[in-house]
This record gives C-alpha cells, sequence and structure tokens, in this order.
C-alpha cells in the first residue's frame, strides 16, 4: 500500500550544487556587455553592495558609482542614527565574539534622524553619484519621502521577508502599490524566494526584486527560524514570475539575487540561474574602502529577543577595485568578480546577461570532489 | 535487462535536509495563536518536556505547566523507585563515561514503589499544575489506576517502538483499548513513525501520537539496531494518517514529534510536517531548573543487555524562561523557542499551528554550505 | 535537444544510506528464530566469520560452532603453509604500517602444504565442530578432495569476484557444475554483487552465494580498481536472483552478505535487504579468541604487484561469547549483535530471518545527523 | 500549483559518485589488449600525459613513449620560451606558495621563440619516440607548420573550453577545418563536455577530444569560474557524440578524459563512462622522471588578470615505470594503472578498451563510507 502523501517537497539547489555547462559557440570576454537597467538609470555593472552598515556608507558609495556598481545605503543603520557613526562602526568592530550581539542589540535602539537621512543622500548626490537607499517596510512610508526629497535615485524596501500582503495589528501594514505611487523613483523590493510571493509584489508595481531568504553569511535564519530555500532554485524560481509578468503585461521586472555570494562561481551562478544583478556583502566588506574596519552584520543581528544573524569577521584585503575588476594573483574565486563573469559569459557565448541567464546547468555537487585524495597522495610521497 | 526488483525504497527526510518555503501572505508574530488541544486541557505552548529523569522532576513539571508548555514525569524512573531520587540524579552526573552505563543499569534494576507514584503526582497536583505521567506498556495496565487515583490528567504511554498489536510469551501483552476504556484521562501513545502503524493505534482510541523513532541525541539505536525514520519524514506519515482517520471518523487524534530537536528551527520544521506539538529533551535538560545536573539519557540506555543510548551531558546554560521565551543574544536558535516558532509562523502568514501545518518545505541539504568559503577567505585576509 | 544516453546508471545504496522501519505488529526478542539451514547443516545464528587468517584458525572455528556460528578457515592461508602459523602471525602483528604489505606478500608466496589441510579440518571435526573450508577457484579442484576426504563439512569458493565463466589462458577455469557433482558437501561461492552474474552461478549448482565486492574494512578494492556495489543494493539484486531462482526450479540458494559489517545495524539491515546470513571480519578480529592478535587482513592484500588491501589494526576488546551475545555496557552497537538482530526482528514483527527479510527500508543517508548541532551547544555550555 | 520552470537541471556524475559493476564473465588480466588508435600510430598503453610543464619535458616524452603511452609537449610553456627551461622550473619549485602565481604570471610573458618549439620536437623524434605537441587556438595556425616541419607526430590543440566557433573582435578566430586541412597529422582538440559542442568539433574534421573542463588537481576553473561538469558524465557525454558521429558518418573519433584522475579507479571509470584514452597530470608528476621537481601547474595558471588554478606540489615518489606497471606495495591505487586497468577489465570480462566501454556502472557515492565506524571502534579498543 502507498502511503498517502500529506505533503510533497520539491528539492531546491544552493551555488555549491550545480555548474554552469559552457556553450556551443563562445565569445571574448572583451566583447562582452554586463549592464543593467532600472528606470532610466544604467549601472555598467550589474553588481550592488548590500545595504549594510558594514558595507555601505555614502564614501563607499560615491566609490561604487563610479565603478559602475550600485552602493544601497540603510536608512535605518547607524547612518540615520548616529551623528558620530564611525565612532560606533570601531565600537562593533572591537567588540568581543561574546559581547558583539549585545552591543548590537543596544546600538540599533537610538531612534532615527531625518535631518540626517537626508544629510547621507545629499552627501552622495554632490559627488555625481547614483544614490540608492534602503528601508525596512513599518518606515518606509515615512521616511521614503524624505530621501526622495534630498534627490535619492532608487529606493529599496527590505526586510528578511517580504509579502505584498502583511497582516499586523500593531501598525497598518505597507500597502507597497501606494508607495510606489507616491515616490518618483524605481522601487526594489525584498526579499523574497517563491513564484508566487514574487508574482503578487510584481503586481503592485515594483521595479526590482532582492530575492534571497537564508543564505548570507552573516545571517543564521536558516538555523534559528528553519526559514530559507538556496540561491539557485530562489533565483530560478523569482526569474519564472519575472518571465510570466513579463508575458502577461510586458513590463519587465529586475531580478537581484541577495545574499551567500562569496567568489566568482557563485555570482556567475546567479545570471545561469536567471538573475538580472545581485548583491554582495561579505566580498565588499573585505574592501580596504568599506566602513565596517573588516565585520559586517545583518539587520536581523540586532533584533532584540531573537537575533538571527552573526557579526562576521571578514578583515579586509584588497582595494575595491581590485576585488570587482583585478588583475589578482589570487586563484581562489575571492577577487575579480567582474572578470570572472565576462569570462563564464565568453565560454557560454554570452554577449549579454539577458544571453547568460540562457546558459545550462547541471547539478553537481560539491566543488573539487576529485581532488581530494591528493591530499592523501601528498601526505606520505613529500 | 531491467533487474527485477526484490525491495523498493523511499527517501526519507531529517530536519538538516528540509527548510520552510515562507508564505505568500506574512503576519506579525504578536498575532499568531500556539494553543494545543487534548481532551478538555489546552496549552498555550505545545511543547512537552521529555519524560526522561534529567529532564523532568515534580519540580520542572511544575514550572513547566505555569509556563504553559507541559512536562512529562516519568513513572518507570528514579522518582517512583528511590525516596532518594536527587541522590541518585548526582551520581548519575558524577559518574564517568566510561562507567555511566553500567550504573544506570544497576540503577535501574530497583522495584518500583506504588507509594511514590502517588506522592509524585499530588506533588505536581497540589501546585495547581497539569500533571502528565509516562509509562511503559508492560507497566502501564497496573500503574495507571495509581496515578489516575493520585489525579493525573494525561497518560503517556512510551516504548521505543509501539504497535497496537505486540506478540509475547513472557506477558500478556497490552490491549490498548482496554486501558482507554479503563482511565479517564486522555492517552498518548508512542514511538511510532509509518503510516500504518498509526492508523492502527488510533483506531485503538488513543488521543496523541508520539513520533519519532531513533532521532534522539541521547538514542543510538539507529546505530545498534537500524532502526529509524528520519523525523520530518516520519511526522509527515504520521500526519497523514490523523488526516485520513479524522476523515473516516471525525476524531482529531495529536501529533507530537519527539526527539531530534536542538534548536529553533527544527521545531519549526516539525509543525510544518504536520505536528500539533513537540516533545524535547536536550534543550529542556539545559535549563538551570532541569532535575539531570546538565545530563539527560534514556529509557533505552540502561537496558541490562543491549543498551541503546547514551548518558549526554549538555550542560546547563540559561533559566528554563529564557531557552523557551528569550530574550536571548545567542544566534543559533538554542535560546528562545516559542519567539522562533511565532516568528516562523509570521513568515509563514500562520494564524494557528493548523495553518502552520500547511507550510510549504523544500528539500534543501544542510545549513548553510553557502558559507563555506569563508572560512577560508577569512583565514588568508585576516 | 535531450542529450542521446550513453550509458545510464541506477543508484546504489550500502548501510549507512538505509534505515529499518518497525512494522505494525512487535514480537518479544526471545520468541524469535534466526536459524539458518544449508544443506543438512543447521546454524542457529546466521552468522559465518570470514575466511581470514586474521579471524579464522581452527580453534575459533571450533568455538564459533559451539555458540551456534560458523567459522570459515582460509585453506590458502597461512595455516596450510606453514607448521608454525602462529608465528607468522605474530610476525605480520608486530610489521609496522609501512612494511606490512610487503611481508604479507612475501609469507604468502610460501607453497601450500596438502598435509597441514588435512590435519586442519580434523583438528576441527575431532572437537565436534562444524568445519567450513575456503578455497580460490584456482586451486578448488585440485584441494577440495583433500579436505573432503579430512571431513569438511562445507566448500567454500571465494575471490574477489567470481563468475560461472572465467577466461584464461594460463589454467582451464575451474567449470563450478564439474567441482559440485564432485564434491559431497554443500558449496558456498562468492563473491558477487549483481543479479545476472548469481543467477548464472545458481544455475551451476551452488548451494550459497557470498555477496559483496569492495565493502570491507580491509579491502581497497573500490579505490584500486574502481569495481563494487555497496552492500545493501548488492544484497537486494543476489535475493532477488535467489526468489527467480527458486521459483524456477524450486531450489532456494543461501544469500550471505560478506563485508562492510561493523555494528549491529549494518548486520540487521543485511536481513533487511534479503540476506539468509552474514559473514563478518572487523567484529571477530576484536575477539580474545581470534588468531590475528588485534589485526585482520584480507587475501587481496598480499598480490605480488596490485595489492588491494591494507591491514587492519583492530585491537582486541572483548570475549567472543560478549560480542556475539553479549550482554554489554557499550552503547554503540559494536557489541551484541544477536541480541541487536533479535530486537530489531522484534520490532520489525519477524519471527524468523524469512519475515525479517520482509521488512521495510528507507532510505535515510548518515546517522544521527540529527545531532550534530549537539557538539556545537556543548561546546559553549559546559 | 506548480511552479513554471525557468530551467531544467539534469545530475552530473564525478567520480567518487559511481562505480563499476563486475561482468557476469571474467577473463584473466594478462589476456586484455589496452590499444589506443589514433591516424596510423598505435599506443599500446592508452594513456597520455597532460601537456604541462610540470609533466611533459623532451625526455619525459621519450621515456613515455617507450613504455607504449604518449606525452603531449606543451609548446606554449617554458621549452619553447626559455633555452635554460629547467632553470625556470626549479625557480617554479622553490618559490613559496604565497609568490608562486606572480611568478608564474612573469615566467609565461616571455615570448615563444620558433627555434626551440623545432628543437624540441627533434629531440624527441631522434630517440624514436612518438611526438606529440599541443598548441593554444591563439598560437596554432601560426606554429602547428612549425612543428610538422620538425617532424611532429600528433598536433593537439587546447585551451580550458574549445569550440568549433569562437567570436572575438581581437583576432580571427581559428578555423578548425582549415588547420585540419593544412597539417598532415592527427589533430586532438579540447577541451569539451558536452554533447553539441563535441559534434559540432568532430564535424570540423578532428581525431580526437579532450573531455574535461574543471576537475583537474591544478585547476580552479569550478571555482573562479562556475564552470563544469564532472568527468563521469562529461565523458558519457561526449562519447554519446562520438557514437551518433561514428553512425553518421563512419568515422571514428577517439575520446580522451583529461583531468581529475588521481588513482586506479578514477582511470577505470573513465574507460567504463566511454573513454578511449586518458590524459593524467598528478600521478605523471609524481614520477622521478618528471620535469617538474615534484610540481606541476596549468596553462589557466599564469593567466595575468584571472588566473584560474594553482601550482600543485605533489613530490616525487617512484619511478615512472612503477607508477604505470607496478609492482607496488602501495594499496591506495596511486601506483599501477596499467595493472588496475587490466585487472578491472578482467573483472569486467573486457578483451579491449571498446568491450571496457560497455561495462555497467552504478551510482554509489563515496568511497568506504561502510568502512567509517572502524576508526571510532579502534579508538576505544586498541
Amino acid at each position: 500500500m502507498a502511503t498517502p502523501k500529506f505533503k510533497e517537497m520539491e528539492r531546491a539547489y544552493g551555488f555549491d550544487e550545480v555548474a554552469i555547462v559552457p556553450g556551443d559557440v563562445t565569445v571574448n570576454p572583451d566583447q562582452t556587455d554586463t549592464s543593467f537597467y532600472v528606470g532610466n538609470i544604467t549601472l555598467k555593472i550589474p553588481i550592488f553592495a548590500s545595504a549594510m552598515d558594514g558595507v555601505v556608507d555614502p564614501k563607499m558609495a560615491i566609490e561604487l558609482s563610479k565603478l559602475g556598481c550600485l552602493g544601497v545605503l540603510n536608512l535605518d543603520g547607524v547612518w540615520s542614527r548616529y551623528e558620530n557613526a564611525d565612532e560606533i562602526l570601531t565600537q562593533i568592530a572591537n567588540a568581543s565574539d561574546k559581547d558583539v550581539t549585545a552591543l548590537l542589540q543596544k546600538i540599533y535602539t537610538s531612534p532615527i534622524k531625518e535631518n540626517l537621512i537626508g544629510k547621507c543622500v545629499e552627501t552622495i548626490k554632490k559627488a555625481g553619484a547614483v544614490c540608492a537607499v534602503s528601508l525596512i517596510p513599518a518606515t518606509a512610508k515615512k521616511l521614503a519621502p524624505i530621501a526622495q526629497e534630498a534627490g535619492a535615485d532608487i529606493l529599496v524596501i527590505q526586510s528578511t521577508v517580504t509579502t505584498a500582503r502583511h497582516i499586523s495589528k500593531s501598525y497598518h501594514g505597507l500597502v507597497f502599490s501606494e508607495l510606489i505611487q507616491s515616490v518618483k523613483m524605481p522601487v526594489i523590493v525584498g526579499n523574497t524566494v517563491s513564484y508566487s510571493a514574487s508574482l503578487e509584489l510584481m503586481r503592485a508595481g515594483i521595479d526590482g526584486l532582492l530575492v534571497g531568504i537564508g543564505p548570507g553569511a552573516a545571517c543564521t535564519t536558516r538555523e534559528v527560524l528553519g526559514i530559507g530555500v538556496p540561491q539557485v532554485t530562489a533565483t530560478i524560481n523569482c526569474a519564472a514570475a519575472r518571465n510570466a509578468y513579463h508575458k502577461e503585461t510586458g513590463k519587465y521586472v529586475n531580478i537581484i539575487t541577495d545574499g551567500g555570494i562569496r567568489i566568482g562561481s557563485d555570482l556567475t551562478k546567479c545570471f545561469a540561474s536567471g538573475a538580472d544583478a545581485v548583491m554582495i556583502g561579505s566580498p565588499m566588506a573585505q574592501a580596504f574602502e568599506a566602513p565596517g574596519k573588516g565585520c559586517h552584520w545583518g539587520m536581523a543581528n540586532p533584533h532584540p529577543e531573537l537575533p538571527r544573524g552573526t557579526r562576521i569577521r571578514v578583515g579586509t584585503k584588497a582595494s575595491l577595485k581590485q576585488i570587482l575588476f583585478g588583475p589578482t594573483s589570487v586563484t581562489n574565486g575571492s577577487e575579480n568578480f567582474v572578470g570572472a563573469l565576462r569570462t563564464a559569459m565568453g565560454v557560454c557565448g554570452a554577449m549579454t546577461i539577458k544571453d547568460m541567464q540562457k546558459a545550462k546547468m547541471v547539478i553537481a555537487p560539491s566543488i573539487k570532489t576529485e581532488g581530494k585524495y591528493f591530499q592523501a597522495m601528498q601526505a606520505f610521497s613529500v
């Protein structure tokens, strides 16, 4: 007798479980075009830096814009709470592993100062950079107009899990369609991982979707809550929603894979899974220019009662430019992300990001299992 | 030529192999209702503490009841065998790893004293707490009436593997339907893992079913016997039986997943797999209030000839209240279990436990594989 | 375009990848019958000790027979090559890891002395024990009559891979049907792993089949040759052939799973996979009575040009009786194999080995993944 | 609602995930024929040494030819750039792990000297050996005629990923069909991993195909680019193309699996996957005769901006003859590759390599999982 099924589960895949298959045609990397388009803004490089206090401050945002990327400034973080944000960041960097979560819990209870929002945005705009800012759903309605007035170009609304419908006693849930009509800039919303939730958010009028729940290095959502979908499958799901919505309405909503990207191969797999851009934290935090002094952490970390993240100490290792564009003598994929993307596009015969989305992938768990005997051989032969 | 099949095997899944997918609607955690109902008893929190001597004594049972949970007192354990049970627990805690199994084997040969059963039950009831007690099938018929007379509210009949039909030369097997008719309180029976065995037990008239063979930290049934089904699949199987039986008869039998739950995500996955409640040992044993002095062990451990368990030394780390409700600065999911459940219910849009049972899950092996490069990057960059 | 397939591959499973599901009925362990039948011989316990020089000598064979098991004496080993076999075993036990393979290669070039064969068999028979002896295909035709004349009860013909048809220039391949007609005792042949090769061997008239290529602790066939099928699938394949052959001819050929069995759960899974008996090496080698002085090795190890095995140092830990029947205070399944079998049969409701062959199994990789967080929790709490 | 699929992925397998099933007939190893044929050249042993500077120099090529194998000399490497190539190799061997990639990047910018090409080829031919040389696509058109004039027998065109169609602004892509018509020797091209790309290359007129992207010990393409298909599946894909092309045209194009082969079982699995020959690096680099002084590295390593490889220090351990043909006392499969191949062919009943291509394989992850308890048992018993 076959057991009646209470629940069916499909297999979901992460970066380490897949590999990209080269194409039947190859292209020279220097002929590839990696542009990303949202509203009337074009980025030459489809890479966002995460809206984390250890990753993006106004200076970093300016630097990233010069290089063709986008830094998203967290408007619920230390830069809109403290005049002396840099000192606060030093405190966090210096705290012990044991004490840091309690410290973060305390730091993020200080109120947001609206004047600091304007100041940050203006600093970025004055430098001629594209200014992207992030808010959580609970503060978006109130603070988005301030950011817009100060000249922000792109609005990101972000929480661990965001849906078009939220039920709450304590506050009137954010209605995305209303917010989108009230602001003049492109709105990117996240995070999400499923086809149906993505489709609902797209119908609210958003311009981009952040994909990823649980995968980031600074995030422990999967341990604490059990919630999460690995990034390859999450991106594939949301890209399917994008294509369905595009077919239905003619509007193209960008898919931005956010979280868990450590090395070049993680990034190239995002695009082969259907992403239009990626958002990265850890690799950016390792830049000399990053504000975190070698540390970063997520906004779920300072939660007062159920922190779901850790401060990650990544150290600093190279200039932002070298991390993004090389040249490098590092061979593990942690530098020259753009070079890796262009080279991967080349071997897949992809002229554009949209071509790269069509690259074939196989399920091929774990990198270098085939080399594992080498260690043993080495041990007895040297 | 295709080989004729001697045996087909289906894949079974454990906690670390699945993840919960957020819903299309989200709910504020403070609006969720986690109640559990059995007979005319309601628990605000659907968490049982295991019927293990290191986990529940009369004081712990009282404390748990105050917090909305349920502590199950083991009536085949030290509290019904020894006047000086606390001294016995100290001996166990102080024994070396090498000697402890032999010590346990000796301690559990001392006979059960019926007067101690009454004394324990009365202590719990006098404090106004809900009193749940457990017995093994071989002693249930004789001792259940004593517990009932003393005022017990819930009877748990538990052995490693329990079925409705047991063949024995040495004693007349327990007939569950007879026992259930003879006692006035709800009867919860276990453990089991399959659809068909669950359905037979339900037909005997039980009110709840304990699900789980092999997964607990203090249990080595899978090593010794090869018997066991991982908890996600086991819960899914038994929940299917519950629904089939409910449809057939209109009676709802509670499914309580028992064993292997270490952190918040394990617990939330039980409910998404179909559980109505969970039974946890190790996390409870870590409470300052637990009787085991930082240790716990199962009833299969003292088996005189084939012990199938080990004493686990977990240490004590926080108050029961903090382990259950937080607040916490621990980010690995081992504190604030109820907060984790409510937050997970929130992101799944689940108002009640029954809603949470409908959450979607994916097969997504191993937490944080996506972060594994981080260690290496850190090594050469700091 | 779907790629044309050059080769299809099915998934094969080993012990650590499956688990046994309890039955709908349970039986008291003391009511189970574990008998094994071959020819007119009955073993109370369906366990063979491997035909390895570190595992079985005449004394060990006698001891095993007294306990209801079967020890198979290797007639191509040291006992038929050296008068002072015990001294040779001491040399092997004392050799360093670096030198031992070269030493084994040398020891096994010494010629077989026919008079020693007779002497060994007579010693065993004189003690009233069942005498089983093993030969490789190349020597079977010449030496089997000597063993038979001396009174051997069971003949085992064993090499790494044995088929009914072998093509060789250097010697006329052994024709099993001829050999079987010429000897009066039951003939057990191996090793094999597939349905079709098993069926051919059965048609040659054999009475039992040894199943297992590659899994043993002392065997490196999978590393060196890439040849092997994990034991659960191998046993299932060969049991299917047994049932097909039985249906076709009415003759029942025993399936004996040989290799890779370390603990109780490995053994119980063999029977649930369809075995009639098991052959074990490492656990037997750990008995005080074993001839290997805490070591064992396979016959593929001394191969002069391509050794495919290693000497395994297992130490000695308990009496043979305790390893087989307990009682024990060890909780990892490495003692009381018969107790484990009877208990597993009990929870599966199996009265006989043939009942146990019908137990349900699930694919459930890796024991105790659900306990892995425990280590971490322990680390920061004690 | 089933989610619309944006992308389907098939499972791909590597060496450690499969095992070969013995046949129904067995053959004595000494009766097997391992010959490989390309053009009018026959190799008795179907093993190529990789075109890596640490693996093949003219002396090594001569030695390999004497033993029946083929050494491919890299004409884009140090031997065609430096008069004092041996000194350069010493510098590389002596460089620290930290500095070596930068050193390699520098060394490989020195220009190729055409006279050195002729000199190398003539040295090899003068010794009576078969001379195989490799070039990258960008230099092939110019340098292949020089090698041919000097007497080369086989031309290998190799880059990380090679397709029949390459799009480039900076140089007119190599047209394989033109090159093949202009040279008189067999042309082997690679690397590739897919059915369709293989078929296109075959239609250009090639005589052999190198299969493998990402698997080698000295290669980090999978980490850096995310590109690669594990070798078993890659070989199966390309063998399917070979058979389809053979059926279509009557021409047989050899499949040579290249990369990731460490031990005997890796090599035997290549043939069971459909290979006609294999190309190996690490095991060859361990020979006393290898030019790398115990080191080797790939041509993707010195890439000036995005190095995708590492120098691997393997040490030297035995003579080339012993590594290939034994005898050995090493039991882990890292010596006597030809013995392993012949023995595996024997147990599969394969008289020739084409027979071995028909051997059955199963998916059977990870070698020796069944032995893992042994360590624990050993720990407490010795």
